[in-house]
């Protein structure tokens, strides 16, 4: 941080410090920082950090510059017209936050944990420095990986059309962080593999992935956004524990590119049904997780909830989704609890 | 045109025209369309068509906003400090202006073709129907699929280090491309095949395809801009028609590269030593030009020079580029002859 206070002073700009960000970012450090930027006349703002320094950049950014209560456009009540503009130096590989137009805030009471998307908040530049992630815990480091390739993976497992140059993309990334992953487990230190994991964590999250298609699922994520909320886990490793379970679910609905996800990105043995690829595919990826020493369940993921609490989640989750959603295939309450079920 | 003047009369913006852009545009067009600017107060240029639309749009910005000769930007002697907005409406999927930040402009006087790149002149939406290049003649469609393919070669055939996740991205860029040439060589009003060719387009010539590596080698596009400023040829057949003369006399020089090359995109037989291997490479891509009818050699592209000719264009060569350049090998006026010897 003082290196960035001191180039700050060098450079005769003056600023306000806001510290304070954890995972999970809150809202209270949202509201805080509005006041702290309309009374200062802040007119840009520096994110330091990772997804929730960046992420509570982007919500204070939209709550300084839209009229009433900031949460409003968390909670899809309407719809931001502005934001400050928002400059990264990035510190951890991970949400991609630092390229993409969207945000992800935890609201303290009730633990409800929203996303909200729009270009507004794109940020205007990213200084990305492999070495400044080198001093990450092993953990943290394996979460980043994982959620870095689950934005992909949100996006390719669709049933909503799909280009073969995005998918070729999308292939080429997730094969590209799967065995940089794996480098950085054994190497901490490796700069190459940091670097590629870090400009993949940009390109797998800024749209260049989903060109196409229609949106992408994100269902694993909106189920992983609950478990965030409530049990306050590392998003990454929260993303793998239920990953599995909702692969299992959905993948015949979504056969075809369960297929290809199996023989591109996992490169398992072309042989067998479709089905029976698939679910190598499925079971690759899970060997990967646990080569990095990510969960494959909850009971992994360190948190064992009741059933009052599964079908909290899953009720939580319906309605943050309005819903149903999914494109893999369309998930409502019903089958969200069957897949916390499922990921015990 | 109609259809984008009326559009522009339906929401009410005044506008001037300018037609006359040719391939290879002219510096004439650019002058006299800078001259139109001041005259009317043009604010923002609004490119129909190809690359020739879009760099003529480019040139006339950097003219407009700057004092002095534009040609002084093409000839090396200053930087452009501004550029007058640019729009494009794309029509021809090929040299990927819409998103890059290149222009290239040929100066009628002894037909000095030069390109002039600055982030200031990357245009601000890009407009990209698929169907509005269904009714191309095929021979350039086969130009554009080679254009867009050499940009990103361009950046791979490098010695100046390269990043595993920029190579994947390449590698899939340039398989989808090979493939839907030959689809489109065939059918040519795919319109998948047009839409994955149109976007290939822009991601080859937009930076994300060169992330990473020195800048890239461009002698096959220097050396092209020789013939294309003396023969006025097209562009992407003047491209095909040196490569491989190009690629011959430098593999040796860029092994690695070559034989990943050969596998990841060509998919030829691993086998052998990396010199056969890398070879084979070669020729599958003069198959593939072959196979789109795209020249590998000059008598096929349809020019006959003379030694004094082939001279000429080494001796321009060379001074464009400020004697030697390239990164896949390092090429002198006297190697620059040898290839365009090579390539007859």
């Amino acid at each position: 941080m003082k290196r960035v206070t001191d180039s700050l002073d060098a450079a005769g700009i003056s600023y306000v410090s806001l510290g304070g960000a954890v995972p999970n970012p809150h809202l209270g450090l949202v509201y805080e920082g509005i006041e702290l930027c309309k009374k200062e006349n802040v007119d840009f703002l520096l994110a330091v950090g990772g997804g929730s320094a960046i992420d509570s950049a982007k919500a204070i950014g939209y709550g300084v510059t839209n009229e009433g209560d900031v949460w409003d456009f968390y909670d899809y009540r309407r719809k931001a017209t502005a934001c400050l503009p928002v400059g990264v130096i990035l510190t951890l590989a991970a949400t991609g936050s630092e390229m993409s137009d969207s945000s992800v805030i935890t609201k303290e009471e009730g633990l409800v944990k929203r996303g909200y998307s729009s270009d507004l908040c794109r940020p205007r530049f990213a200084i990305m420095n492999p070495e400044l992630t080198m001093t990450l815990p092993d953990y943290q480091t394996a979460c980043g990986c994982t959620d870095i390739m689950m934005h992909t993976m949100e996006r390719y497992f669709t049933n909503g059309g799909n280009m073969e140059l995005t998918d070729a993309l999308a292939e080429g990334l997730l094969r590209t962080v799967k065995k940089n992953a794996m480098i950085l487990y054994k190497d901490p230190k490796n700069y190459d593999a940091r670097a590629e994991v870090m400009w993949a964590g940009s390109l797998a999250h800024n749209g260049l992935t989903g060109c196409g298609n229609d949106g992408g699922d994100w269902m694993t994520h909106k189920l992983e956004h609950e478990l965030g909320g409530l049990y306050d886990v590392a998003h990454g490793a929260g993303l793998a524990a239920i990953w599995g379970s909702w692969a299992r679910y959905v993948f015949r609905d979504c056969l075809p590119r369960f297929k290809k996800f199996a023989l591109n990105v996992m490169e398992v043995e072309d042989s067998g049904s479709d089905e029976e690829i698939a679910l190598r595919g499925i079971e690759a990826m899970e060997d990967f997780y646990r080569s990095i020493e990510m969960p494959t369940n909850l009971r992994e993921l360190g948190v064992s909830p009741t059933e009052d609490e599964l079908a909290l989640m899953a009720k939580k989750c319906a309605i943050g989704v309005g819903g149903e959603m999914g494109s893999a295939k369309v998930l409502n309450e019903k089958d969200m609890l069957a897949i916390y079920r499922a990921s015990v």
